[in-house]
């Protein structure tokens, strides 16, 4: 049983649906290579001979319009390839049976050239049936861990992670290496499932950002504020002559803030490389790491970022702290954008996104 | 564009999930039929020529859990009858895309044995691709009208039905005839995109309740019953000398009754006859009417049927009457559960069902 993290559901001003420019601006960056990706590598031949019928899955598709318009230009690079010979297209959008499906299929393009399916279930395990799926697209979702290592969550073990959210920051190298070892587990899952479900000679794209979640760290030391304020100065407990219990005063206590690890691992190159060799059943048309230069690097977009981060993570954050420090943390951090773009404006270059074409053998 | 008439969403104690006995009924009494139809008329060695998936569809499937034993139920006579060579199932859960889908999917069965989809979507009009269903199974949802003929909303048409909210009960004959042509209308749409989708060889299983729906009667009557409740005596009015203008006081003006016509239709076997002969691609295997004779016929259960019909109709009655009217005129129902009791001893013995085995030409 994997947990699972929606993203913020309906279509308010803080839900998922009206907060996903970051994504929008992944996707944007990854488009020409999803086109050329489906132009050159696809062969079509082999694998519809029996069927008239190309069946396309979004894995973690989420709500919001990034999905159907990364589900758009599939489906029109397809037909420039297909030409005069276009199939029915059947695409299946997957996520989380928690993800709002309500919403996702009452915001479905009125004018979609193809039959729009719902799969609710985890991908690190199966959704489809095997040989079923000709193309699967992920973008921004193959990050998500289906747990945080049950060690990480004991304060003996050497990959607790004292006062920080994410590895990210972490000078300890055990927290990292816990991270990695899940990402890999998933990953078998993952490709196990994926390898079973795809058609040979049928493709799966993998897009995964890393900058935009780097922001997390803006998130940590929120939640550290607001366990620090208004402790006691230590020095003013000691100038009592008797030994007296002081609880932290703080609005949060920081076992919180060290039993909270956000689930996500940005993969490098390496890592991709060796699950997918691993798993062995895949080839891999392209890997690559690009720099999309986000746009997204003043002061103003610094707000539209962390609201956008917070539909993504506020379900996360208010199942472990509460509702009420959850939006502390949220409003606190929202407050910090001139830092935040301040930092954006030297690290966006650096951007880095990684972008996998593979093929099942 | 199709209307819409989702059951009331969600699972508090009005909701469908809650409330759906009765159309547990419908599936229980044929459940029998739906076992013999697959082991005795389905061949599946023609379907399943280049693929080990077997492809099944719910049309309609609202939300609860007569769906799912429904589809365990279809599932079960298909292992029985491949036996030694069971395929994967892929079930394909139908609905408009104002039906509940998250409370679908989050009450899934963990232990199915298919792959699980969200089809949103009126099945008056196309679905899937060509030649991809196996198998479509329709309970209590072919009597859903696309909407109500124009012509009944016109106080001048001859099918104007004043004081009545069905045709059940219409002494007008002209009331039925334009509930009969659209019936039609969305048979011959229904058909000619089930005849496209389902492959030759593969069955349609319609099943269509009659008994219950008749209960509508009792609705009607309590919207009436608010209507003239509270209105001045004509005498009292014809007592002034001067012509005065006297509005009507009862609760609800009339005109909103006149216009409103609960979208079902109950067809006959002669109904179902003609329009799959017209459409000529389905050829009948099995049509009949049964007598599943309802056991919900004692005072209790009477109050029980009227929640039930409730969860079914609240999103019509609120949508034309607003909320305060639906609630009244569905608890004065209620009230009546003696009367109903009464009505369904005499009548449930006569209670007809309609089984409809098709299969693809």
């Amino acid at each position: 049983m994997t947990t699972s993290f929606p993203m913020n559901a309906g279509d308010d001003p803080y839900s998922y649906s009206k907060n996903s420019q970051l994504q929008k601006e992944v996707l944007d960056s990854a488009k020409e290579m999803v086109r050329d990706a489906i132009i050159r590598k696809l062969d079509i031949k082999i694998m519809l001979s029996s069927s008239n019928t190309f069946r396309i899955t979004e894995l973690g598709c989420s709500i919001g319009p990034n999905t159907f318009s990364a589900m758009q230009h599939v489906v029109e690079a397809l037909k420039e390839k297909y030409q005069n010979n276009i199939p029915e297209f059947q695409i299946f959008f997957n996520d989380h049976i928690t993800n709002d499906f309500n919403t996702l299929f009452r915001s479905l393009p009125i004018d979609r050239s193809y039959y729009a399916f719902g799969v609710p279930g985890s991908f690190h395990g199966r959704l489809f049936p095997s040989r079923s799926i000709h193309f699967a697209h992920c973008s921004t979702s193959i990050h998500w861990l289906s747990k945080i290592p049950k060690e990480m969550l004991d304060e003996k073990s050497p990959s607790w992670n004292k006062g920080l959210i994410h590895y990210i920051g972490a000078s300890n190298i055990e927290v990292m290496n816990a991270y990695v070892a899940q990402f890999e587990k998933d990953m078998e899952v993952f490709f196990n499932a994926r390898a079973e479900e795809i058609v040979p000679g049928g493709m799966m794209l993998l897009i995964s950002p890393q900058l935009s979640e780097r922001l997390l760290k803006f998130f940590g030391s929120s939640l550290m504020d607001l366990v620090n304020e208004g402790k006691l100065d230590e020095s003013l407990v000691n100038s009592f002559n008797v030994p007296v219990y002081f609880p932290s005063m703080g609005k949060l206590d920081e076992s919180l803030v060290n039993s909270f690890n956000v689930p996500v691992y940005f993969p490098s190159i390496e890592d991709m490389t060796k699950v997918v060799e691993k798993n062995d059943c895949f080839s891999i048309e392209r890997i690559e790491l690009t720099h999309p230069k986000s746009k997204l690097v003043d002061e103003a977009d610094a707000k539209t970022l962390m609201i956008n981060l917070r539909a993504v993570l506020e379900g996360l954050f208010i199942n472990h702290f509460g509702r009420e420090i959850a939006k502390e943390a949220f409003t606190r951090t929202i407050l910090k954008s001139d830092e935040i773009s301040a930092w954006m404006k030297i690290n966006y270059k650096k951007a880095c996104q990684l972008f996998i074409a593979l093929k099942r053998k």
